[in-house]
């Protein structure tokens, strides 16, 4: 039998281990240094928590568990009618914010509002894999739950500045409002076709004006109606030209100057503690998927790099709703950090590898009375120094192979500091650098401190 | 609706991720200690990686996935007959260790062997939850792979009692050898009994000897056989009288002996560097269940508190042969972190709950000139210091309830420091410390000078 994993997932070796917690260690500490707290939820949530959340293609892609037990047996040995409510009951997570919506309302006692969590778990979706998108990956997902302020908002773009700016990413935050978008349905007299122009125009980077255009007409709009839309559909520095062409647009819609309000305030805000205005765009064809985004939406673009977005979301307010708790606002943004991986990784913006374990070596040349590694070993260890011993002796059998072979393991796992106890230094411990070769032999009296003093010069 | 999460599954609130993320980070510096790498496998494998792994008990605890695409249409509108190798081709993961071999395989060209590496990640059982059990639990595992020395066995006892000592628990280590258990088989004459023989001992705690011989002579063995075994299952004191007394009753069996001298060799090595025998027992009713062990095999259980093992292992001399790689030794062993966290929570070992992220919170009293908290709060982050500005200004409506508020958020999150702006130090930030009441008026040329003076003296 020749071993495989599931289509769209992926084993992570060390050195990926290393560069993922790199990611996910910044996004952490950027997430505690604004007071946010974390959460984790069950890999599995009831199908009925899950199912007609995310919209029909979302529904097709969740990944359903089968019940155990007798439903099993009814499946292997019967030829009776099955129903998928009979045989499947629990869903793998999809994304965190629906887990997180339930979170809320199971524990509104407990929860003192407004409700900062972080999450960091993986979610699953049964999508055709490609570049940047997998079945399993993870989210990094920061939410104020229980708050309208649009301080919340301000505090999100910083969070994904200091997160990118971290990493050495350069990024583009794009930025809209709902409310702006259903302005713009109003001033065209399209109000009751929110969702089909919003779904139409949020293709517009793949499909052009046209494409948006020819969608529209399908669904029944006139051609004078999207003619107007096209002003929208282009993206602007955010600064307050556009937010003056803007409010005379939308001059006759109050939700539509309530969407301007929005962002000039959050404008302000960001202007009055120098934010880069660089960084920022406002999208008008930013709409987001999901439909219960009500106000700010956000989305992060890598630039100089050919992906997706790697970061977005925005304020929903009434997502606990559907659980029965009506009229929490909330604001979240989630990270992807599989896509930050891949963008690093294309851009070569990882920190060389260094082992995060093992500092130190101990050549292992002894068949017998090995205790004596132990004594030593132990002494190192317990100053607080990651060692480990090589298992296997060399001197058996043929010792030059064997020794060859544990020079090659301190090479691969990239070990600053071996020690070896060779009858050329009288049978005492010589430490050796990898990175400048210097050797130096450690006293029995004096061992660990000369070590200590040996590893803080040759570092 | 009433929203709820699947049976044997919970949710963890910031408190309890606290106390879970102690007991993660105790285990992983301990791991990378000792010179353990990181890897991470995916929670769907194959289900013919997981498949005959397990037992068929383990089989029937495989939480099965249900293919997506033309299958579900097919069960929803069909009465065709469905089989469920046409509907579940893939599992959740049951345990680290089946995945560890699957990707050392896989792997094979990667790895400079001996491969140390650690793992800690959910596994999900379809088991009947109860005290101690879930459906989704965390394994924390480190194995060595690749080397059959028995320093691995030494360094896996030391890695237990030092993971242990750090988290304050007082345990027993209870450690066997399945060649011992060989051995036993072999001179009371019946090894080809030995899988039924170490099913039935490895129940000796729960059914007592009694329950051992009735279930034994259902399988065939005589009376005499039974009794030759009582001995074995007396727990000792690991010492060189037991080891005595084991070298007398199995002096005819080669692979008997080869079990003492394993076991002689660990306590000699653990000997030589002061370990304390009071911690390890030697336990001849320990066989777990799992059949691909082959040599040493460990268990522990916490003192004082009734619940199952919370951690153990052993050698497994051929468990990626199953994935095409033959005659490649391994030793490990799993740390069950549920089960820690429950024994820590009922012997009220855990450490106080310290908020591990907001270090300060800015009360929020202006409607207006929010800016005025961005920039303080800013100068705070920007010196490494959490902080949080409370979202909700309490200068509207009625301003007494919304301080209190915001007083009893503090409180709640436990946060150590809080700073006021208020017209009683003309309008000049206060920072008070929660844990001794003391003020200070923070000057503005100084504020963050003094704001850290403040923290450090009152911490």
């Amino acid at each position: 039998m020749k071993p495989s994993i599931p289509k769209g997932t992926r084993d992570f070796s060390p050195v990926e281990m290393y560069r993922r917690n790199y990611i996910f260690d910044t996004i952490k500490k950027v997430f505690k240094k604004y007071g946010y707290q974390q959460i984790e939820t069950p890999a599995m949530e009831n199908l009925e928590t899950l199912t007609g959340k995310y919209g029909d293609e979302g529904d097709k892609l969740l990944f359903k568990i089968l019940n155990s037990g007798p439903v099993v047996d009814q499946i292997n040995n019967s030829d009776a009618n099955i129903k998928l409510n009979e045989i499947s009951e629990k869903g793998l997570r999809y994304d965190l914010t629906v887990p997180f919506a339930r979170y809320v309302v199971m524990h509104q006692n407990e929860i003192n509002f407004p409700f900062k969590r972080y999450q960091i778990q993986p979610v699953w979706r049964a999508d055709r894999p490609q570049k940047g998108r997998y079945r399993e990956f993870y989210q990094c997902d920061v939410d104020v739950i229980g708050s309208d302020s649009l301080m919340n908002e301000v505090e999100l773009i910083q969070i994904i500045d200091e997160v990118f700016t971290k990493l050495g990413m350069e990024v583009t935050i794009k930025i809209n409002n709902r409310k702006l978008l259903s302005g713009i349905c109003e001033v065209i007299g399209e109000s009751d076709k929110f969702i089909d122009i919003t779904v139409a125009i949020d293709k517009y980077d793949k499909i052009g004006f046209d494409g948006v255009k020819k969608e529209l007409m399908e669904k029944g709009l006139t051609d004078a109606s999207i003619n107007k839309l096209e002003p929208l559909l282009k993206t602007s520095r955010l600064d307050s030209i556009i937010i003056e062409s803007l409010s005379e647009l939308l001059k006759n819609s109050t939700i539509g100057m309530k969407g301007i309000e929005e962002i000039s305030t959050i404008l302000a805000y960001l202007s009055s503690i120098n934010f880069n205005f660089d960084k920022i765009v406002l999208d008008g064809t930013l709409a987001r998927g999901l439909n219960y985004y009500t106000g700010a939406i956000i989305e992060v673009k890598a630039n100089n790099v050919s992906m997706g977005s790697i970061c977005g979301g925005g304020r929903y307010d009434d997502l606990t709703g559907i659980f029965g708790l009506p009229n929490v606002s909330g604001v979240g943004i989630s990270f992807g950090a599989d896509r930050i991986y891949d963008v690093m990784n294309e851009l070569n913006l990882f920190p060389d590898f260094n082992n995060d374990s093992t500092q130190v070596l101990f050549y292992n040349y002894f068949t017998k009375d090995q205790s004596v590694y132990l004594g030593l070993i132990n002494k190192v260890r317990a100053v607080g120094i990651n060692a480990e011993l090589y298992p296997e002796p060399a001197d058996k059998g043929n010792s030059n192979k064997l020794q060859k072979k544990q020079f090659e393991y301190a090479k691969s796992k990239n070990i600053p500091f071996t020690i070896a106890i060779e009858e050329i230094n009288n049978w005492k411990p010589a430490v050796k650098s990898a990175a400048n070769k210097t050797t130096k032999i450690l006293e029995t009296e004096s061992f660990v401190e000369d070590l200590i003093l040996f590893i803080d010069s040759n570092i």
